[in-house]
């Protein structure tokens, strides 16, 4: 069990809080760099969900998307405003008491002063009881951190950094390797073959990506895998078949 | 009820289909680009889900948001490869057969020679029964309509066709209008205030996004409604108010 446990892969899933991603007014830039984050990590993100500032479906998706992996990151509405109810929301969500926490307090007077520290800037400071400070080294309002949820901010720059501030502290699992082959082939032209592939090296993930260019359409060919001599294996059959196709040696 | 039926908000969600998306090893450019859409005809889109290329979460996925919205918009997962299993999926989360759909071999034959249509290529005329097609003008290879469910091309250009193509049949409600207000205020100043309007104008929803630019912190004040008269009363509030704390004559 131990050692099962050990190379269990380590899952994720991302929770993107905010109507301006939904009305298209903010166009999102967290999603992908989250996903390139974690992949580089060893956790895999299996789940991502756009919702509203809405209590009820950010309460019913932490709660839904919580139970299902190891760590749940939700970026968005953590800020002064009305409309920033992620905290009050997450609380909820752990059925805890929220409220505001001196240690956060301490942290935004080292960017604020007393005199513009209002109500509205002591909503940043609402933490959830039982939950750890996640620090913020660009604006100092910090995210948080319970159970196995990690609440950061939505502004690129300030998630990145709380991103690298919980990354040391985070479980990790053994790295998806991957190695992405140019096919020089039409997607329809080899799909069969690849699909055998794939079917004969079950372990293996593999992806089959259309993209054109000035030569016209083509396709990359992703095989991923933990295990770097059956990604090697089937690297390697993808790369005969490819030969046969081209009518190259293999 | 008619008049209700008339005026009631025509809501969608989401459903982005692809392990390349979860890795990161492709950024996603559909999100933004169908949230600006929908707002401009007047759907609300409500929900986005990014899942990958497995049965069992985009059967729940695709059952679990129909059932929510006007509308399930899906992109990805519909072209010949063995990881291409949106169409057989969606047939499998509304429980009816799927087959080689003639119609959709008759497009596909408009681009694609009759000694090239393999049966890699074929895979993407299954269609689901009872489905309605969606040409796709630039690769010939159709979506699909089904109840509320509309499957697209993950590749951005397709897609867009697609989406151009349904658009003039789908119900739209009427148009979020939105006045966007710079307040030359940092976030946490005018947070009180602003919060106080939001509760004084229940139709109106508003929301505060911070930003920085060369001048240092700022916010943008977004008002948004479906109806005109409300809209512009909160808007006057807003720069009223913004009025007042620069010091200004109202």
């Amino acid at each position: 069990m131990a050692d099962a446990a050990a190379t269990a892969p380590v899952t994720a899933a991302l929770l993107v809080i905010g109507d301006e991603i939904l009305s298209g007014r903010t166009k999102d830039r967290n999603i992908g760099y989250i996903a390139d984050y974690l992949t580089a990590i060893g956790i895999d993100l299996k789940e991502v969900r756009v919702v509203p500032d809405e209590e009820d479906e950010i309460v019913a998706a932490v709660n839904a998307l919580r139970q299902r992996y190891t760590y749940l990151f939700t970026t968005g509405g953590i800020g002064p405003t009305h409309d920033d109810i992620t905290a009050d929301s997450v609380a909820k969500a752990f059925g805890v008491p929220i409220d505001e926490d001196p240690r956060a307090i301490a942290m935004l007077l080292e960017r604020i002063r007393p005199e513009d520290l209002n109500a509205a800037r002591r909503r940043m400071a609402r933490i959830p009881h039982g939950a750890e400070l996640v620090a913020n080294s660009v604006s100092k309002a910090p995210g948080f951190w319970i159970g196995n949820v990690i609440v950061m901010a939505g502004v690129p720059a300030i998630m990145q950094a709380m991103l690298d501030e919980v990354a040391p502290k985070l479980k990790t699992g053994v790295k998806m390797q991957s190695v992405s082959i140019r096919a020089d082939a039409k997607e329809g032209d080899i799909a069969i073959p690849l699909g055998e592939i794939a079917k004969a090296h079950p372990d293996v993930i593999i992806g089959s990506y259309p993209f054109n260019d000035e030569r016209g359409f083509n396709t990359n060919v992703v095989v991923r895998a933990r295990d770097e001599a059956k990604l090697r294996a089937a690297q390697a059959a993808v790369e005969a078949m490819l030969a046969a196709w081209h009518g190259r040696a293999a």
